[in-house]
């Protein structure tokens, strides 16, 4: 099991904007192999933004490499630095994945 | 849905330590109202650290902070401040609450 995440500094007055952009996407995940759950996670406000985090559970991380190389992914991605939506963010996203070393369930 | 996370920021020769102490601690989640699911996350190496990141799914927000104000709660982190845990962190763990405000399922 593998979580693909990126973090998001939304500047303040942006949220509504990020959060629609986000909704009304076109969602390319369901059928790409090894895709399990995908979260998009609204977290603490700051001072000078409101982090926001996509979190992507994949079966594997070989899986989630294969979706980066796919046609789906750069039909996602197509849009992600137009400049109307750059000014969104405090930066660029900033990619974090992790290997899950331990799963407790209720 | 909610999700809690703690960033670990491990200093390099400490992983094993600190993935055993995870590994062999007790655990008092799996009985605590509104717990769903744990995993423990590590994540990418950078030169003075490993993150780290535990990850704590749960029913609602009311829920975590119902499990913060409880007895097993001060029982499972009654040795978070040991001096001899202390000294595998670059500083202290970061705590993120995340509201979930999509889900997305295979």
């Amino acid at each position: 099991m593998f979580i693909a995440m990126n973090r998001f500094r939304v500047v303040p007055g942006s949220e509504e904007a990020f959060e629609r952009m986000w909704l009304d996407r076109d969602v390319y995940l369901r059928s790409v192999p090894g895709f399990e759950a995908f979260h998009m996670l609204r977290g603490p406000a700051h001072e000078d933004h409101v982090l926001y985090s996509s979190h992507t559970v994949w079966s594997s991380k070989a899986d989630f490499e294969a979706w980066t190389r796919s046609e789906q992914f750069r039909a996602a991605h197509s849009r992600a630095g137009d400049t109307s939506r750059r000014a969104m963010y405090l930066g660029g996203p900033q990619f974090e994945g992790f290997d899950v070393i331990q799963t407790i369930e209720a």
